[in-house]
């Protein structure tokens, strides 16, 4: 991933993959966030390598989505908690999860999101904050912030320049 | 992946990494999304090797993500135009945008997401279609849909008995 950070370092959806663009890492955060915590119950969950399971932990830790925890002296066991950061890819994956259900899953849904103190299911959609409009390929851009740098501003203009949602395919 | 989508294919999460859980597959659907179609603008936009862009172009192409369309006859060129199925997939940048803008930005956001008519700035927020109520972790699980199958509803209610969020760390 190196030559894509340092090339994009200024995307913040390039730096998202970067932390997490790997389908173990995302797996494991969609578990943390299901309440999953200690090592055993990811490894039975996943059906993951050990190995393969510590790697992607202390990279999740590293990459502060996940605290490290002792909730056992003798034998020292440890537990991975949620920070701020972790629980804030939430919408990430409940974005994923519509997505899924809408396109991958032609015998119906499996997994819905629900209310955790009534129950009741909700459809996920991603608005605007402010107005409440559902934000849509169709009617949203991305533009520079106050953090772009020249490269960023080159790339956004002449992105904003090839939108033409006509010619899409429908 | 094969093991992952065998052994949790009927969750959506699961299934939509198998799409596109591999980090140039993402960054060419952002790019797809910000009005790139052509080959030589993925490569140069992305600084990523043909026969990688090749590959991950065919790729989502057979996911039916991404259609393939000749523009040129003499020689023969193709563009790579955005299906419904690709289009969808924005709120998920979206979200990844949002994301990266508040957690791995110290210097502040330099891409924001904008109407692309009035040029107004947009906070994409996740939340339920039907309330309005923004979805977050502390607020929200996932529950069985019609279409789950054994082994779903007993992770569910797994999971579902893990949720403590009170022993979050914070």
């Amino acid at each position: 991933m190196e030559d894509k950070t340092t090339s994009l370092s200024h995307c913040p959806i390039a730096r998202a993959i970067d932390q997490v663009g790997e389908a173990w890492s995302i797996l494991i955060l969609r578990d943390a966030l299901n309440g999953l915590r200690r090592f055993d119950e990811f490894e039975k969950n996943l059906g993951i390598a050990p190995n393969m399971l510590t790697k992607r932990l202390a990279s999740l830790v590293e990459a502060g989505m996940l605290g490290r925890r002792q909730y056992s002296q003798r034998p020292p066991r440890y537990e991975y908690v949620l920070t701020d950061k972790g629980r804030d890819f939430q919408p990430v994956i409940m974005a994923m999860l519509t997505w899924g259900n809408r396109h991958l899953a032609p015998e119906g849904a499996a997994v819905l999101a629900a209310d955790l103190q009534s129950g009741e299911i909700l459809d996920p959609v991603v608005v605007d904050r402010k107005t409440g409009r559902i934000i849509t390929h169709e009617t949203t851009t991305t533009v520079p912030g106050p953090a772009a740098n020249e490269r960023i501003i080159a790339r956004l203009a002449k992105n904003n320049a090839l939108r033409n949602p006509q010619g899409e395919t429908k």
